[in-house]
C-alpha cells in the first residue's frame, strides 16, 4: 500500500464518521478557526521559510504576493472558516419525495460526497478554505498543494488536524499530501477506490492536466473567456462603467471580461466613452476593422486568436456586431461558458440574451465580476464550475454533496 | 472532419434550437410515438433481418429475446414515449434565487445538458426510450447501439427523425451512429468538443470500458451488488418473502440482491423459512460456516469472492452476522452502492441502517427491486446511477439537465 493509498483509506474511514457528525462539524470548524488565530506565529515562521525559498528560486512578485501570509491574511483565514461554520448544514436536507401508490414512502436527501481531493498551487489560504467547506458538507479531504507553499500548508493543516481531533472528530478528515512531486498528483488522479471527486484549483495548465488525465471524476473550474455585449439602446455611461469594472477591477480572475461586443448603431457613441475609461488604466485595445475606423490606429488589429484568448491582463478585444443575434453567435463560438452580460434598455433583448446564451451566469445590466459564491449568497465557494455536470457556476457547500433515497415500507414486494 | 465530428456539430446546432423549444418538444414526442405505431411493419421487417443474422451467428436465447421486437413491444415503445411526453417540462424551472443586498436579482434555473451520447448493446427499445427522455429535457442525442441491432435501430431512428422534422424541430435532435465497430465508441469517448455527457447502458464490461477510457464526462450506471439484512427481531415471513422477491423476481437486473446478511439471534428461525422459498426456484445457496451449520451441507461454502460477486443469476450468498454493525460494515466493504434493505421491527435499527448505509437507495421492510425510475414516480428512466456525482439512483428527465444563473441588475459593479 502506497502512502497515498493509506491516506485514501484513512480518509474513507474519517468520511464515514463525518457523515453522521451533525453539529459537531461546526464545533470542529470553530475550533479550527481559533487554533489558526492562536497559531499565528507558528504559521508566519513556516510561511517565512516558503518565502525565503521562493525568493532564492527567483519567484516573481505576483506569485510571491499570493504565497505571502501576514496577520491580516491569517485572521481572514480564520474568519472564512467561521463564516462556513455559520452556514446551515446541507446534510440530511430532504429535497424531494412522497408516498407511492403501493404505500412506499420515499425521501430524497442530501448526503456527503465522501472523499474529495483538491489539487492546487501556491496559495496557502486554499488549505483552510477548502478544508472548511469540505468538512461542513461532511466530506473528508485530501489536499495536495504546490511545493512552493509546502511549509505553510503543512503548518496550517497540522493546526487544523489537532483542533478537529480535540473537537472529537477524526483528524484524518483533513490530510495534506507531503510529497509535492508531480507523481503524487498523477497518483491521486488514479485513486478511484478512495477519492470520489477531484477539484483542481489554479491556472489553466493545472486544470487541463487534471481534466485530461484523471480517472477520478473531476469538476472543472475557473476558465473564463467572458463577454459584455452592448446593445443598440444601452445607457452609454452604464456600458462604459460596467466594461471598465469588469475588465480592470481585477484582470487576473476568471470572472473578468476579455471581449466587448458592440451593436453597430451605438458604436460611434459608446466606443469613445469606453476608451476614455479604459485609458485610465492603460488597457491595451485590440479591435475589429469597424472598431479601428471609429477609435483610430492606436487600436491594435484583432485576430481570430484574440476572440479565443483569456488575457487575464490589461488587454481587451472589441468587436462591432450587426445585431444581438451576431453577438449571441460570437459568444456561442468563443465563450468558455463562464459569465456574460448584456447592457440594454430593451426588454426583448434582455429576454433573448438570457434565454439563448448558454453560460453558467448570464447578466443584464451588471458586471460579470459578481460571479462568485460570496456575492451569490453561498457564504464561500470551493471554485466556479465551468462544466455542466453536477454543478455549474459558483460552488458552495450544497455542491459538495450527493444524494440518496431512503424508502420506508411495510413488506412491499414487486 | 470525421463522420462523428460532423454528427457532433449537427447535434450542437440542434441542441441550441431544442433549448428554447418548449411545448413543441411534446408535440414532437407524440408524433414520434404515432410514427412508431404506424411503422410497425417496417420495424418488424428490419428486426427480422437482425434476428436472422443473430441466429446465424449463434446468439443465445436470452440475448435473442432481448433483440426481438413484436407488435406488443412496439406498442410498448410508443407508450413509453407518450408517458415521457406527459411529464412536466424541467427546462426553465426556477430551483433557487433571491435578491442580494446590492439589488441584483438572481434566478437559478434548469437548462438542458446539451448533447448526450448513449452507448448501448443489443436492445432496440433503448433507441426509442433514450431518445424520448433526452428530447424531453431539451437535449440532442447521439445513439450508438450494438451491431446486432443495427437494422432495427436504424429503422426506429429514421422513423423518429422524420416525425421530429414534421413537428418542426431539427431531425438531428436524434442521430444514430451507423458505424458499429469498436472504433466508433472509442471516438465518441474523445469527442469533448461536441458531447457533454456519455451514458453507457448495458453489461459490466461495456460500462467499465466507457468509465475507464472516456474523456467526455460519464455517468456510470447499473452495477448492483445489493444486500438484504435481516435484523434480530424481523418478521420471519416478511423476511423470507422479501428475500425471495428481491432474488428471484428478475435475477438478471441490477436491483436484484446477491447476498443476505442474517442476525445470529434469528438465524435458526429465518434461514429455514428463506431456504424453503428459495428452493421453489432452485436457487443455489452459498453460505458462511454458521449458515451451513443451520441449513446443512447442501449449502455450498461461500468464499471471499462470493461476497464481492454480482451473480445476476439464481445464486445467493448468505452470511450470519453478530449484529447490525457487522452487517453495515459488510455492506460498506462489498456493496456497489446501489440498493440495500433492512428487515426489522426495531425503530433504532431502521434509523441506524438508513443513516449509515451509503447506497443510492436504502430500504426498510421492502424489496430492493423497487429501485427504478417508474417505481419512484419519475415516469421513465435513462438508467440507474451508481456514482455520487451529478445524479445518484434512478435518473429521469431532471437528471438530464444542468442549471444556469440569470442575474438582473441596474448597473451594478463590484
Amino acid at each position: 500500500m502506497t502512502a497515498l493509498e493509506q491516506m485514501g483509506k484513512n480518509a474513507k474511514a474519517a468520511a464515514r464518521r463525518l457523515a453522521a457528525a451533525g453539529v459537531r462539524k461546526d464545533k470542529a470548524l470553530l475550533a479550527m478557526a481559533q487554533a489558526i488565530e492562536s497559531g499565528e506565529n507558528e504559521i508566519l515562521s513556516a510561511n517565512a521559510k516558503d518565502l525565503k525559498n521562493a525568493k532564492e528560486s527567483g519567484m516573481n512578485e505576483a506569485l510571491l504576493d499570493r504565497l505571502t501570509l501576514n496577520p491580516g491574511r491569517i485572521a481572514g483565514m480564520a474568519q472564512g472558516i467561521r463564516s462556513v461554520a455559520a452556514q446551515s448544514d446541507p446534510i440530511g436536507t430532504v429535497i424531494g419525495g412522497g408516498v407511492r401508490p403501493n404505500g412506499l414512502k420515499i425521501q430524497h436527501i442530501r448526503v456527503p460526497l465522501g472523499v474529495i481531493g483538491i489539487i492546487y498551487e501556491a496559495r496557502p489560504n486554499v488549505t483552510a478554505d477548502a478544508a472548511a467547506l469540505c468538512l461542513k458538507a461532511g466530506n473528508a479531504v485530501i489536499l495536495r498543494g504546490g511545493k512552493e507553499a509546502i511549509s505553510s500548508n503543512t503548518c496550517v493543516a497540522e493546526i487544523m488536524r489537532t483542533a478537529i481531533e480535540q473537537a472529537g472528530l477524526p483528524k484524518d478528515s483533513i490530510q495534506l499530501v507531503a510529497d509535492t512531486n508531480r507523481s503524487s498528483s498523477v497518483e491521486m488522479m488514479q485513486l478511484t477506490d478512495y477519492i470520489d471527486v477531484l477539484i483542481p484549483r489554479g491556472g489553466k495548465g493545472l486544470i487541463q492536466s487534471v481534466v485530461q488525465n484523471s480517472r477520478v471524476p473531476v469538476i472543472e473550474t475557473g476558465s473564463g473567456n467572458c463577454h459584455v455585449y452592448v446593445d443598440a439602446d444601452a445607457d452609454i455611461d452604464m456600458a462604459a462603467n460596467i466594461v471598465f469594472n469588469a475588465k480592470t477591477s481585477r484582470p487576473s480572475v476568471c470572472n473578468a471580461i476579455e471581449t466587448v461586443l458592440v451593436h453597430k448603431d451605438i458604436a460611434e457613441q459608446v466606443l469613445p466613452a469606453m476608451k476614455a475609461r479604459l485609458d485610465e488604466k492603460q488597457v491595451e485595445l485590440r479591435g475589429c476593422e469597424r472598431t479601428r475606423a471609429i477609435l483610430g490606429d492606436s487600436v491594435i488589429p484583432a485576430t481570430e486568436e484574440d476572440w479565443a484568448t483569456e488575457y487575464l491582463d490589461y488587454i481587451i478585444a472589441i468587436k462591432v456586431v450587426d445585431n444581438i443575434d451576431d453577438a449571441i453567435e460570437h459568444i456561442a463560438k468563443y465563450s468558455s461558458g463562464h459569465s456574460e452580460a448584456i447592457i440594454t434598455k430593451s426588454y426583448e433583448s434582455a429576454q433573448k440574451f438570457t434565454a439563448q446564451v448558454d453560460s453558467a451566469a448570464v447578466y443584464v445590466n451588471a458586471s460579470t465580476r459578481f460571479t462568485d459564491g460570496g456575492e451569490f449568497g453561498m457564504g464561500a465557494e470551493i471554485g466556479i464550475s465551468t462544466q455542466k455536470l453536477h454543478a455549474r457556476g459558483p460552488m458552495g457547500v450544497n455542491e459538495l454533496t450527493s444524494t440518496k433515497f431512503i424508502i420506508n415500507g411495510s413488506g412491499q414486494i414487486r
